[in-house]
């Protein structure tokens, strides 16, 4: 593991690390936000949407003030691997670089480094268990857009794992959205049972499960209607013991500027649970 | 005018906008965040740091929360003049584009555009007051680094027209500091009597006055020896009746991870005043 840079903030200190991820067979970069009273403190992933690296989220989320009084380690991994070794479409926003979609590819050429859901899952988690002193047995996820998928996905796969999951408009149904479905066909290959594993919705249909799910929705993200499509997981939770409370915010787009106004809430909600 | 963009965030509206500047003889962008309750609201102009544009505030200060919550507008000007036709250095960070050091230059072929001084104390005002309805009887100024020099020389010359002037790690004596020494010959001339009434330290010298001023300054910033050196403005204000407040920081740097800490108290502060 390698310091790339660290900087206090807000009592606390703000990290950024490399190391050679084996499961991603590449080298990976990711943040951690140390807050002063860090020992034995609990760990709130956090997992950025498409085009996203693990900076936007430290230099926009604005999330240090609250982390550092509710005492939080806040993680953000990067969104995909990297490197000049790694298969890539350099032009397109939806695959590659940036688009990892948080899953395990099957297909080759992506099998060898696009593994991001055992990576965020297993191998980073048991490196921060290796390297600090936090307490891992309390660990929650939440994320954005495409990171907001990651989080659902992980959460209603391994809901010992984490004690709470949230998301800010998140992909609730990738299976069936235009900007993930033909990255699943690459990665994951064209035969579509495959791809439940990686589908919030589907995943509750199929009878996962997870006590309660937040979701912060802005009602004039342009992506909501086609891509986001919230309310798909909101009638996939009813008759279910999910607790899915989908909140519509009037106004608010699908940026940053959305998210770092919401973020306090989120990390009040999981300080309550984790 | 020209809306360049609008979002919505912590219940106000973070907008940027771009204008022809009279007095830069260019192109001007600059961004506006008005609070829910904006009208008849006061303005907080924040001024940046080198190599910086209206953008790194915008997107690293973490000031919309507290503004949004004491009613107050944030407006952050670009730090320069820019453009094909403006005069600049492209491989020195320290002059031109990216450097205007808040100053009315007064050589060739700077003078034609580099006059950020009265830009930011006269033109954007103007332009603020004709569009909008704030209360432009309620101004204050803040600013980073070299923002932080603009902000003092900017209240130091105007007193009656800032009701408070705060500064992060501001540059006080930039006649006397390698990174703006060299500007200053360039954007002024060799006579020095020329540079003091773009120093803060020789304005107070000078008998300038305002009433309060606070400073928070990082120790671990790795300018404070060289370029920034708050504690001479700390001597020539002793004897005066000028109450300064110099806050050294442990640990901190030059960041916005230093500014982002700090931004709150600095907004509460000049609430209290303005």
């Amino acid at each position: 593991m390698k310091k790339i840079s660290e900087s206090y903030s807000f009592g606390g200190k703000q990290y950024i690390y490399s190391h050679k991820s084996l499961v991603n067979n590449c080298e990976m970069t990711f943040s951690v936000f140390m807050p002063p009273n860090y020992k034995n403190a609990p760990v709130l992933w956090y997992l950025s949407g498409l085009t996203c690296s693990h900076l936007n989220v430290l230099e926009k989320g604005e999330y240090r003030r609250k982390a550092a009084e509710l005492g939080i380690v806040i993680i953000c991994p990067d969104t995909s691997p990297r490197g000049e070794d790694v298969p890539d479409e350099k032009d397109n926003w939806q695959f590659g670089s940036g688009a990892g979609f948080y899953l395990d590819a099957t297909e080759i050429p992506y099998s060898k480094n696009y593994n991001m859901y055992s990576y965020v899952t297993i191998e980073l988690p048991k490196l921060i268990e290796a390297n600090f002193d936090f307490d891992m047995s309390r660990q929650s996820i939440f994320g954005h857009s495409m990171g907001g998928h990651g989080a659902l996905i992980m959460a209603l796969r391994n809901p010992k794992k984490y004690k709470s999951c949230s998301a800010f408009a998140p992909i609730v149904e990738p299976s069936s959205a235009g900007w993930s479905s033909e990255a699943f066909k690459k990665y994951i290959g064209l035969n579509k049972e495959n791809w439940s594993m990686y589908d919030s919705v589907a995943l509750v249909k199929n009878g996962h499960t997870f006590p309660e799910i937040l979701i912060d929705q802005g009602e004039a993200d342009s992506f909501l209607d086609e891509g986001l499509r919230p309310w798909l997981l909101t009638e996939a939770c009813k008759n279910t013991s999910i607790n899915l409370e989908l909140r519509m915010q009037p106004n608010y787009d699908h940026s940053y500027f959305f998210i770092s106004t919401f973020m306090n809430d989120h990390l009040m909600w999981h300080n309550d649970r984790i």
